[in-house]
């Protein structure tokens, strides 16, 4: 199996001199024969670059683009003017079918908007979304969260159509028959939270073939009482960056603690292969090369601070994206969760709902 | 100094059965002469508990109310039917000066809507709020999280009032001069979010006595970046109670890893009084007793799953907070904080939006 991806070579923080090493290593670490490589930005600044990634150079070409996307380019102006652009470029490759997945570590909302206007969504889905897996201490060990900040204000069909998708991601990458999805609100009562969960908990609670386990809370999240965990960009942004804030703050404490006394510091010695593997599960970055979920082709985004080691692990998800037929996996789980009627329903309500890309509310946000 | 605390003897999920013992071992632990107790609920019930609490017994006085607020009353109901309950006559007590303070581990909910209505909000206020306080790794080693459920949703003006309650919160509390305050939000940058932290951010940037840091993100909140985080009910009881599962399961994957070699264990056991103090830092019970912040006399909420040991903190929260003349220092630090132009835009602007506590919008949730 031979395949093509598109790299947008300038985005994070670090952009060319970040990627070109990034996409090197993914080709040296990758047991893949025939990959080709399309890498759009600013040309002599890539090759440039690719004089010290000759595994690279040797099957990538590249596609000089005038326009750059930065991480300052509004969502808006990105879909606007932003097509031919490095961004624009790569996914369009993918779309006319040159590539089969693009990644990119740049402007999230500039990203995500022109991935859903080039690239379109999965049918009954109208925006896509990003999914986060974390560890949980669960017997099953992981759990999937989304939407984490892709989408700002959501209404209730917006939910439903997350916990469709994080079902079927979630059948998908962990193999399971019918994982359980709860909508994430203040209490596990039908009573609780605003308007739009409790709507979104009626619709979700009327859908027979999905094994909806109703509201589930913050703290279920990390216990992994569900297989994933629905809720709007917003609060799913701020739980998921509270939980990366917490492990540090218990890291460090554990570390204080430890090292202020000698019975601390001998038992932190001898303990030190239990210590390293606490750190590693909890330090993991959970978040790079996360796929938008929804979208009709493969779009990968990958951290926008990370190294080339990082990019690399991003390079490596779109790959095993690519091999395992994601979308079409996803897109036969959607059609088998909803009923004819079900179907129908949801599909009328996304018309009625859908507003241009390019209007205030329906503009993704940067995360 | 004498004084008196009126009890909601029924509240809390073991009721009469922990509230009783747990005012006693308050009175036990406590230093302050001339203590009273009002106790309301079921008096043979509460008579009954007072057998075996005889310190309680010698300076309580048990009211009789045949209403009972439990957890599955409305706030809309409590607010309706309750003001003879033992939740709305404890309430009553504080306002008609019999007693310096309410404690009730009841419904959070009922408990909220009731204060707000009897006990009335301080000037400039329209909807009180429940503050956490939290560890941190800043020098400064705590902050302060509000709303933690008490508002589902906020106006802008909710959340500039928020801001304004918490920083003289923070001020009294810390004994720092000026307090800094964050907003929560998605990113830091100040395009990023929805349209209501964009405004309370406009209108809170805009206030010359407040030192307002700008928005903070999720894992600002355990790094201490600011000494005032302030967010709407929803997206605060979803982020706290996340970091209490991270907490959780930090403390889990590190006994597993522990326990699960022999060097694991050794260590430990070398370094067990570190550990010990991990576990102490980590797992405050934070919540208990909070004050509903912005009332015009101190409220004071217990978990309702606590045990004895717990409410008897919660009854400590309270006197404390009668020594300290709390409410007194809070009025004049918001006095303070708004300039009369700034203090008068509030008061019409909290005018506008005020409405009736029976409304959906604006009852209180239980958290």
């Amino acid at each position: 199996m031979s395949f093509t991806l598109a790299i947008d070579a300038m985005g994070g923080d670090l952009g060319v001199s970040m990627v070109i090493p990034g996409t090197e290593l993914a080709l040296k670490k990758t047991q893949v024969k025939g990959l080709r490589f399309l890498l759009y930005g600013d040309a002599p600044s890539i090759q440039s670059a690719l004089e010290t990634a000759p595994l690279l150079k040797a099957c990538s070409e590249v596609i000089h683009t005038d326009i750059i996307v930065t991480n300052y380019t509004k969502p808006a102006v990105a879909v606007r003017n932003g097509r031919k652009s490095n961004l624009g470029m790569a996914i369009d490759a993918v779309r006319d079918g040159r590539a089969h997945a693009v990644i990119s570590a740049g402007n999230t909302g500039a990203y995500m908007a022109l991935s859903k206007v080039l690239l379109k969504t999965l049918d009954g889905i109208n925006r896509p979304a990003i999914p986060a897996i974390l560890p949980t201490t669960s017997s099953h060990g992981r759990t999937i969260v989304l939407d984490l900040g892709a989408n700002i204000e959501c209404s209730p069909l917006n939910l439903v159509q997350f916990a469709l998708m994080g079902e079927a991601f979630a059948a998908k990458i962990f193999n399971i028959d019918r994982p359980t999805v709860g909508l994430l609100n203040v209490g596990s009562e039908e009573l609780k939270g605003h308007a739009g969960v409790q709507e979104a908990f009626q619709l979700l609670r009327d859908m027979s073939n999905l094994n909806f386990h109703g509201f589930v809370e913050g703290d279920d999240i990390m216990a992994g009482t569900t297989d994933v965990v629905v809720t709007d960009g917003f609060t799913g942004n701020i739980a998921l960056k509270s939980i990366e804030g917490t492990t540090r703050f218990v890291r460090h404490i554990l570390q204080t603690c430890m090292s202020s006394s000698w019975r601390g510091k001998l038992g932190y010695l001898i303990a030190k292969p239990a210590f390293d593997r606490v750190k590693q599960i909890s330090d993991a970055r959970y978040y790079n090369g996360a796929v938008f979920l929804g979208l009709r082709h493969i779009a990968v985004k990958s951290h926008g601070g990370t190294d080339a080691i990082g990019f690399a692990n991003a390079v490596g998800v779109a790959i095993n994206m690519v091999k395992s037929n994601f979308i079409e996996s996803v897109q036969a789980r959607l059609t088998l969760l909803q009923t004819q009627q079900e179907q129908l329903k949801i599909d009328q309500a996304a018309r009625a709902e859908s507003v241009d890309v390019l209007s205030t509310k329906e503009s993704p946000e940067p995360i």
